[in-house]
């Protein structure tokens, strides 16, 4: 506790994902006042065919 | 904002898809008045070995 | 199933709200095939301190 | 109604996935009141490299 | 690990969301093994007005 | 996009929220690459009596 969750577009790199565990734990932990052991981080991708804005997915907008 | 998320079987079509995400924000913006560039859709499957009514999963009950 | 939910700041009066469920519910019935009385809509109010775009809160926007 | 997500890592076995949506179900059932056949499970699957703890992935801390 | 989060209509007692979450925690551990004090749930409360079945609200049914 | 939401336990500060949002907006832009004018951050709070680690509600522990 906190539990972020990071919702985002499928194609991220691994190293990107594991820097940016690391980095939205530190900013919740030193705007929070949680201590970093507790803060929980999941990523969730998603494809383009599953997003859409504007009534129109991002996969139809190419 | 809104933010819709839309979570079923997998299985729907690519075109079922396309037709929800335009009809779901057409739905979304006449009732609530947002503007449609602003509503954000989100398709989410889950398979039948996820997914349980009266305890009993989908995959079982076949 | 499906499941329906829609995130929207709060404000929007109860007539809103009735013809958001009653015409989302429509809507996913059309283009997904589901039968109505199998869809479930689920709205989550946030206030716009709880709420940020781009770095700022909506409620420091204003 | 309920509706029940449990979220946890891959690698439970079809029959541990079974026996889960069976008997959270049951307890649910047992302290709310709320008919069997009314609540809905969801199980929902994360890997190792979108989960993190303390700032670190577990594919990280392997 | 794992989170489990409860969605259901407010109105039940405090005593039943005690047992609520001792009996959830129990199933979800003896079905997937997971040591109980890993396990996490989240109560998540919602009123009829917000919750719609085949296009109606509950609080439009009543 | 990306979508953070943020559950925690109620209780922080309006400036700490305002911070948290800011603080998670540039973690995330600065690993992702996503652009922060795209970024949304959702805080959720839950209170201590809808929430529970190892079978046990924060309420019930105090």
């Amino acid at each position: 506790m906190p539990y972020v969750t990071v919702k985002m577009l499928e194609g991220r790199s691994d190293e990107q994902k594991k820097a940016l565990v690391e980095k939205v734990t530190d900013a919740v932990s030193d705007t929070t006042g949680a201590s970093k052991e507790k803060i929980v981080v999941f990523i969730e991708e998603m494809s383009k065919s599953h997003y859409g804005v504007g009534g129109k997915r991002l996969s139809d907008a190419e």
